[in-house]
């Protein structure tokens, strides 16, 4: 343990994910994915082979097509040929490109309380950052939707969240892992690649967690890093955290 | 006009653009268009409505989607929807979603002469960067599948290449636009937005060029760039704008 004796420098960059830790993002594709079930339902016996299904192809797909809306809504067309036996409508396929549509044109909604503690921190001289993985034509639309781009010195969108991406997003905002924060809702993503670097991260759950982010049995306490049950917590932490003391 | 004498810092940055300069990329575009043709003539009275359509479609999808693979695959399924007025099948949309993937994970054929050219300059004092459009997942494994990854200093993966990202490419490559040079197949992209900051630009037109690409009357001479016909042409040219000679 560090004894920066309450210096703010021990922590000079608040990184934080967006999907699901600055707006909303999973709980749209969980609409989404509610709609595709609905709609293949009638062609289906068994509701439980929708879910797998998807979440099949969806891993098929995911080293051509990557993560994002774009990604789920060619998957889930690809789903509903296979589930249905090519007896899918065009009409039907329509509606599901009309799902993914509104998964990329949705007005961002922030989550609760992230507009104060992002004001606040910025407020600080630690600099801000977002760390975001997925689609960049749709993440950059993101964060210009926020109303938060402002706050950030740099918004670093990514195609992976691994221990070389987190690596090269330190060395671009020339901070060394020790003054680097990270906030975000995936253990998996936000959290184990910061620490496996030296960095500090804080885990924030969202209501709902992707399957491909699920990481089972993952503990705060004994793999270092902090578990938050609000975003406004954040601010104590790191003061805290800066001044050596967590 | 500048005289450098000769001195080789007068170009510090050579930024390539990396579709249709680098690598093959309309020309797959342009095969999938016509299968896509194929697949839908059948249906069609009137085979110009085929373009027409898919050109409109793309253009309306263009602020939601963006650039890329996936969002030509989505605006392809939803133009074989709208012209067979829904009479296409799952089969052949499933062949639609075909044609995507094979956009998608084609091996990456560099164009005449890249290989040497870029080897040659990677050994001068300049740096090279690519500053390329589109998917960010597609365009980060095309430049790991070109096997030039090693010769760039920097990849810039944009949404858009316009005035702002060009300011922002030289900011974060630290370089001032005069001795920033950019080559690419478009004039509008790679050449137009880096002469209004002040760079230097060459254009090397590609077999094709997208139609939103077109710029109508471009021209060289008049507008203050390089016209070239081979990429083997760009070493010399280098030399002769770093000496302050054109």
């Amino acid at each position: 343990m560090s004894t920066h004796g309450g210096n703010a420098a021990g922590i000079q960059v608040v990184a934080f994910d967006g999907d699901d830790t600055l707006w909303h993002s999973e709980s749209h594709f969980v609409d989404a994915h509610q709609r595709f079930c609905e709609l293949v339902l009638p062609y289906v016996d068994d509701p439980h082979r929708i879910d797998d299904q998807v979440i099949g192809t969806e891993r098929a797909n995911l080293a051509l097509y990557g993560y994002g809306s774009k990604a789920f809504t060619l998957s889930l067309i690809e789903t509903a040929i296979t589930l249905t036996d090519g007896r899918i409508t065009s009409h039907e396929i329509s509606s599901i490109l009309e799902l993914g549509k509104r998964l990329l044109d949705h007005p961002i909604e922030l989550l609760d309380g992230v507009a104060e503690v992002v004001d606040e921190l910025a407020r600080t001289e630690r600099r801000l950052i977002v760390v975001t993985k997925g689609d960049l034509f749709h993440q950059e639309a993101k964060v210009a939707g926020s109303g938060l781009a402002e706050k950030f010195a740099r918004v670093e969108i990514v195609s992976e969240k691994d221990v070389p991406t987190y690596r090269r997003v330190m060395a671009a905002a020339e901070v060394e892992p020790e003054h680097f924060f990270m906030i975000g809702n995936s253990v998996k993503s936000d959290v184990l690649p910061v620490v496996e670097l030296g960095g500090h991260a804080a885990h924030l759950p969202y209501a709902y967690t992707w399957e491909f982010e699920h990481v089972p049995g993952a503990n705060g306490a004994q793999q270092g890093y902090h578990e938050l049950s609000s975003i406004r917590e954040l601010p104590g932490l790191i003061e805290r955290v800066a001044a050596g003391g967590v």
